[in-house]
């Protein structure tokens, strides 16, 4: 029987709230086990680029990263809230180690081809890209890898990558080690039928519900890629997937209250 | 026999110019066998504290490091420096990973006590305070460090440290695993006898004779702490130690011009 690995998301307004936070990496710290954390990056970048005077240009929904971007997102994910995490979790009696997808050669990714819309440093990744090898030595020292959203493309440039892609990639990655758990943590009780309402989360969702519930936009537009990846990861041999609150995450690794949304 | 193992301190002066960055780091890849990059900061913390409207403080020549500087020079360091040195090295075919002190535990440190001066997140480091299995691990699997001088103290708070002080104390640290040996780059061609004449420098430099050039004053104040460093480490096991031009690095590796400074 493979040991247990938890592959926990977590998301941008958790990282934004220092409280909210430390009591995030105190339950992630307290996870029995191997395990690994990816973050996103939230507010902070785009705070730190107004006073830099760095526009955040959006189009469709999605940041363009230009040269000064792609330096500032380094800085805001790679440096602070990654290490600040790091120092945290240390303090936590977790051992845990940052990375960017550069170091190590954890990620390689392609820098999106420019077809109507140039992203710029924006990189795509595929299954096959990460350096499992290294996170299995890692993980067998009982050192935690703690992810951010930047990743490389083996020729110098660094590049902006989407979190939840990453940690579904990672998850596929390390499915023939581990028997892997998924986690995509936020500030909802999981997927919702109703999004104002926490308590009408679907405690199990079929891919056949999912595409019934996209059909009748019962899903928000934040919820799809967290979904298409979570469906893709267990089609590709990753034990499970849930989408949950991040404070929820204890109980349901500990199988004590299962609040959130299995995906099946 | 030991292996040998290269721990190379770079200074600020090289990392402040992209192209001499670029040729030294092509430099560091050649090097055959195990090696370490260890990093300052240099220039690009202030200018990007100014922009954010974060005066520097210096007092007797130190950075006084407050909430917001541990901040600025951890986003610069461990992110903005040290990301694009591991992608650079990384398109090189060196396989780098960063690190700061808190990654993987790396480097814990002491915050600096306050006396008469209240030096702020400052940590002071003493032999014995570095992971060397995880570094002996890594070397192992053919992955070399880049580590920016950030170090933490085990409750959650990052320090900033000297990166001098940090190369000799890894140098300390692998003495028993490895033939070490540990070279502090810079702009100049080594200890020099007349600091405006760069053909003047010392081949090689005792004790004895640094303490009689100190007393004379001839030994100008930023050189000190790099010499009191490389004193220190060659009485507690490491091979050799040199203070060299940054670029004449692989002349000295390959034995070709011994044009450097080496303490003996």
């Amino acid at each position: 029987m493979k040991e247990k690995l938890y592959i926990i998301k977590i998301g941008g307004n958790v990282i934004d709230s220092p409280k909210a936070l430390d009591r995030f990496l105190s339950d992630f710290s307290a996870i029995k086990g191997k395990k690994i954390l990816v973050h996103g990056g939230g507010k902070i970048a785009t705070e730190l680029g107004k006073k830099l005077g760095i526009e955040t240009k959006m189009v469709e929904g999605r940041r363009i990263t230009d040269a000064a971007t792609i330096d500032l997102v380094t800085m805001t994910y790679a440096g602070l809230i990654n290490k600040k995490m790091v120092a945290a979790l240390q303090s936590k009696n977790c051992n845990a180690i940052g990375f960017s997808g550069a170091d190590g050669n954890l990620i390689r990714a392609v820098k999106r081809p420019v077809k109507t819309i140039d992203y710029g440093f924006v990189g795509d990744i595929e299954d096959g890209s990460i350096n499992s090898t290294l996170v299995v030595s890692l993980l067998g020292q009982e050192v935690m890898p703690v992810v951010c959203p930047i990743t490389h493309d083996g020729n110098g440039n660094l590049l902006n990558t989407n979190a939840d892609t990453i940690a579904a990639v990672l998850a596929v990655a390390m499915a023939s080690s581990y028997e892997t758990r998924l986690f995509y943590c936020f500030e909802k009780n999981g997927v919702l039928r109703d999004v104002n309402d926490d308590s009408s989360f679907i405690p199990e969702l079929s891919q056949n519900h999912y595409e019934e519930m996209k059909g009748k936009k019962q899903i928000y537009e934040g919820m799809i890629p967290k979904l298409d990846n979570a469906f893709l990861t267990v089609s590709k041999g990753v034990h499970s997937v849930y989408i949950c609150n991040a404070f929820h995450l204890s109980s349901i690794v500990n199988n004590a209250q299962p609040i959130g949304t299995r995906i099946s």
